[in-house]
């Protein structure tokens, strides 16, 4: 069993509805009614954390889950935490200025792309 | 095996995938062309309906399977049928009226939460 | 185990990443700022095939599995490998303009069907 993989995969979908409703909360400071995604820098930066978590979170899970399970539960649960952590970053930067979020997106990509190198690795390592 | 859960999910992207189609029927019958996403509130409605499942299909298929797992086939089904109700409910809601969108959204979140609490209390009792 | 679906898991969502670099790199062709996301046609085409790829990526990872699990490692990669080339001659057409995108969408749509279908006939087979 994957006990860690399983904890860290539940705490990223935490994190990542939290930006959800980060997104809701914003509507209300800013006034932006539904169904508009634009109208105020505050909301459209808010709205745009919330999509970039979404768009990274089929690279994140499926690799995430294959280093698990050809390489290491732990390991892979280390790195999903990490990435945890980048997303963290990346959300209370961008959350002050569109300028401000590079650094934890630098920490999100690099542990995803650990994640999906050492899948690819594993799993070429089996097929030849 | 986990043969329930196995037909929620393909239901489950069986009716995402509809929401999709109801976008590509959106522009045929309000004009608005892509690549452009906005420019009609009944697009505008339609796309965010299928958005906002998007949006829930990386909390709601990772906390089914993990529930699944963990507790029960069965009973992560019989929730991932009431989180499908619950979309199929929003769906009919929003596409009247974006005030009207509120029912379907409290059912299928309380389905997806009860999923993850349930999956994120039953490993957590397999770590401690 | 299933090392071929996991290849193209893997290969599959390098593709989808690559949909994402592109509309960075669009982003700086076009002029359009963060967090805008219109603004030019180029950029727009740009990101509505990242966001059409995202869109189907919980159609396709998990009809592709449940294929892998329930019919067969090697059909379920070989049909994973054609919603890859569906998808690229989509990026391909789509990028030069939006009535160019009709192919590709239509090979990838016939290759992610055939892995619901599929996945549906075995799960079905396995409850009756």
């Amino acid at each position: 069993m994957y006990h860690l993989t399983a904890l860290v995969t539940l705490l990223a979908i935490a994190f990542y509805f939290f930006t959800a409703v980060n997104v809701s909360r914003s509507r209300t400071k800013t006034g932006v009614k539904v169904p508009a995604m634009s109208g105020h820098p505050d909301f459209e930066r808010a709205f745009r954390i919330q999509m970039n978590t979404l768009e990274w979170m089929p690279i994140f899970l499926p690799a995430l889950w294959l280093f698990a399970v050809y390489i290491s539960d732990a390991i892979a649960a280390g790195i999903g935490v990490v990435w945890i952590i980048g997303r963290i970053v990346y959300f209370v930067g961008y959350s002050k200025a569109a300028a401000k979020r590079g650094t934890g997106f630098a920490i999100q990509s690099l542990a995803a792309i650990a994640l999906w190198v050492g899948a690819l690795g594993a799993v070429t390592l089996r097929l030849v």
